[in-house]
């Protein structure tokens, strides 16, 4: 697969369209005034953008050469501009602008552990610095070099090392080089009737290292477990040697060392290859659509999912703004599509509905056709005191279908002058009204206090024993008076606020990188920041791996306080 | 609770007895040719202990007493021998030789969080050893100074902090105390309807802190995880500080602290408090006898229940020698047990199944009387093509009853002049069958060396995705011409051994303490070691907590090579 556009999200060629929707065009006016039928400002032209020279000296080209060969070693101005940083929504803006930052002065390709072993001699005997990149997925600002930094950057791309090596059947794991995207994983297990069952939003684009080192989580990992969960050993290549670990069930080995890769945004080494649970393709797989009346309820009804016997593999749930937000995406309907319509508007009217607070949910369904069986009634009975019912398999299909477009709408929307971005967290069941409300009402008040259209929304996914994960989805149309991504940062900066004021953590899926650092003290604690500060410094005492992430370092500006004007 | 016995495990006047088992006597004769009848050398009298005085400077010893108040400050000698180490073999062989080790200067018993942060702080003002102390079960040796240890060692008694202090019963979350022992742990949560599910053989003696710092795993962990599954959020006093998680049910903050803490063995500081999942007490609760053919069918149907849709409790099969030890620990018959042995006689015979070759297992089931109902039948339907059969509630309700009794045998066996311990591991399961083979083999190669009388047995337990945890049980007859433990210690490191060579890991739940950290640099590679070395000396630059546990430090003896002779 090639990497994606260096502008933008995905592949050159596709793009999210509101042509063949045509409600959206309303919905999007209506919530931030923006007429998406009017092309606002394109991105600058590669041509334009400024690209540095790269000052790469003679002696670690020469090293890097001998370690992976002169054709993956490549100075080739978009090559390095694609590897700049990640498409985190201020990442997408300064690239569109031609603010281009820290362009690394070289993108190596290695084939294998032996040629990245070689390349980490080469970086740290030329004190450089070593930032992997999987897909360049990321939206925290994990993949960029610090602006000021004076040494060399090399950034290397993993994605040659893209094999499925071994599936070992009695034991249900996988042995897989990191460098691979998830569809091309789940090319190499489907073949042999396996799968690994992770599917992030970005898993078209993504990668397997990607996923370990920002500790991803995917669509279906209420039954599959987060990445977290279903890697159970990596070999990652550090300053002293190659870590490896053993594909073990659970063991006590002292403080977990496979764990604390997790995570570790390329500050501890660069993961080569990982085990990882793998499961037989089920015989069955559905997602079913299921509405309740209101938030609330809704929210009552996937804690008591939770709690109950029932293990579906998605519990998924909008807020109603969000589910007027997935009604608004539907295409021009069939005339099947309008008598479905017309029952449901029977159903709701019969139910006492009210349409404004109904809130859409996608349940999700794998395993034996007698097992799929009973945990729909399951799950029927437990959602039943909620309001909650099942509206058939039609959204269910459409949300597996269109899952993966979603990144590219904040394209289309900055294409059109807006900006929009998500932020998601995870607390305790007990705290998920308060951190929805309290979210909720930062982020309006941020529209508020900066005079411009806003729109916020909301959905829970990610059921775990003791609480789930919120995701925020907001957008603003900047005011045009002041820089937009200052106006952005006052938004982000408020709903980040809200996650840890209301016991959440700073993020559930999409790690620190430098976006989310400054909150990092209040989620874990100065000591708990400490422990992690004293654990980089001492694997990386040249601070050569990928430096500033997670802590110190580069952290994002400080946010606009009310009443600050600039 | 009072602590436990200075000599060896569990409460003084509680003891292991083969007098109501009609067929052990003959039993372990035949195993070790020990006659258990026959006592042998008692342990030494704690008059004839030379408990050395205590070198308290003045001043630390203010600085205590400041924190905790006098009362709470012991230099008592029963009190510092009680906390000078854990309750390994080699901990009780030489404490009841009288081998002392190295003594802790004092043992001082906080109150709360705020008097272990004064302790903390006592301890480094002083240049201080600071070892935190629950239940003092530990079996790895992770509770001793080192010998030559010539700083004060202050032992930090945990057992005072022994209150659940918070219920979120909609997140199914208790905040506690970590000194609470687990029958209290479970008295205060089943008060209010509720379980944390977690029983350690150990359980009886062991602490919630002392859990979380060894990665400790309970008999029903296929049900409520292992403790580092159900552990949410930790507070812990370290040098910079109370490193505060919070405890959401998932997050992406990095490396996670929250599982550095799990495992630490007290190198990074004192655990103070957790939060931990727990559980409505079910409406059902039940543990099933099984009968296997054979040991390799044994392992083939845990294999095909991990895969199943089934999620009994509890997945524990003997093999043939430790379903032999089981049925020879019978109480004296009933004439009902009679009839029902004359009974599993014919069935035996009918199934065409030996006696000698027969695998005894556990499968335990909670929640709903009808998930109950539903699980025993998937259960039934996977092991069927194993040869696995159900043999009633009798040998499981035993199993229950006598499950935490198990430690006081090696007192039992000590007193009668053999010496019996556990070695336990995980692997995926590809491997058990050989993990297994090559472990007896190995013990039993080492018996036949060393030309004593020696036994092994193994259960599996805890079965995971990808894999499963072998229990090993070893006991030897020591040749009285060699020093015991150097015999013990040939026995043990082959056991050892035997699983870091075959895949395996050196401890699925006994931690590393001083008695494994020779493997794991095997287990975990030494560029793992290196991070965690890395880790401890960032966190804790003088070495005063803890040292020498997990890497470096006291490693115990090295093993006795095939033709060494003392």
């Amino acid at each position: 697969m090639a990497a994606m556009k260096w502008w933008g999200w995905g592949q050159e060629g596709v793009a999210f369209s509101h042509e063949d929707k045509p409600e959206l065009r309303d919905f999007i006016r209506a919530a931030v005034q923006v007429d998406v039928a009017q092309r606002g400002k394109p991105p600058i032209g590669f041509d334009a953008l400024e690209v540095p020279a790269p000052a790469l000296p003679d002696d670690l080209r020469a090293a890097l050469v001998d370690a992976v060969g002169a054709e993956h070693v490549s100075v080739d101005d978009l090559d390095r501009v694609v590897h700049m940083r990640g498409k985190s929504l201020r990442d997408l803006v300064r690239t569109r602008r031609g603010d281009l930052g820290r362009v690394p002065d070289v993108v190596v390709r290695p084939a294998d552990e032996d040629q990245v072993v070689a390349v980490m001699d080469a970086v740290l005997a030329a004190d450089a610095v070593l930032i992997p990149f999987g897909g360049g997925t990321n939206i925290s600002g994990s993949l960029d070099a610090p602006t000021d930094e004076e040494r060399p950057v090399v950034s290397l791309d993993v994605t040659r090392m893209d094999r499925v090596l071994e599936i070992d059947a009695a034991s249900r794991i996988a042995r897989v080089q990191a460098g691979v995207y998830g569809p091309e994983l789940e090319r190499q297990l489907n073949a042999q009737g396996w799968t690994a069952g992770h599917f992030p939003d970005s898993f078209t684009h993504s990668t397997l290292g990607g996923w370990i080192a920002t500790r991803s989580s995917g669509m279906q990992s209420d039954k599959y477990g987060d990445i977290a969960d279903l890697t159970r050993a990596v070999r990652v290549v550090t300053p002293r040697g190659v870590l490896a670990t053993r594909p073990v069930p659970s063991t006590s080995t002292g403080p977990s060392v496979r764990e604390m890769i997790l995570g570790s945004e390329g500050r501890l080494g660069v993961i080569t290859e990982a085990t990882i649970h793998v499961h037989r393709v089920p015989q069955e797989r559905t997602i079913l659509g299921y509405l309740f009346p209101d938030w609330p309820r809704a929210l009552g009804a996937m804690r008591a999912l939770a709690e109950s016997e029932a293990t579906p593999s998605v519990t998924r749930v909008s807020d109603a703004p969000e589910s007027a937000f997935s009604f608004a995406t539907r295409k021009r309907p069939t005339p099947l599509d309008r008598v479905k319509s017309a029952a449901l508007g029977q159903i709701l009217k019969r139910k006492g509905i009210d349409r404004h607070q109904m809130c859409l949910s996608f349940i999700g369904f794998e395993g034996s056709t007698s097992h799929v069986k009973q945990q729909r009634k399951l799950v029927a009975e437990v959602i039943k005191p909620f309001g909650g019912f099942c509206i058939g398999s039609s959204p269910g299909q459409l949300y597996d279908q269109k899952k993966f477009d979603t990144p590219y709408i904040r394209d289309f929307l900055l294409d059109r002058g807006a900006l929009a971005d998500v932020s998601e967290t995870a607390a305790p069941w007990s705290r998920l009204g308060e951190l929805y409300d309290a979210t909720m009402a930062a982020a309006r008040a941020q529209f508020a206090q900066l005079g411009i259209p806003g729109w916020i929304m909301c959905h829970l996914s990610h059921s775990y024993h003791a609480g789930a994960c919120l995701y925020f989805t907001f957008a603003i149309k900047p005011s045009g008076t002041r820089d937009e991504l200052e106006e952005y940062d006052a938004v982000k900066s408020a709903i980040q606020q809200s996650f840890v004021d209301h016991g959440a953590t700073l993020s559930h899926h999409h790690a620190v990188g430098t976006e989310h650092a400054r909150w990092l003290a209040q989620d874990i604690s100065p000591a708990g920041v400490a422990l992690l500060e004293g654990l980089f410094a001492s694997a990386d005492p040249g601070a050569n791996l990928n430096p500033g992430k997670i802590v110190s370092g580069e952290s994002a500006p400080v946010p606009l306080r009310p009443g600050t004007r600039s």
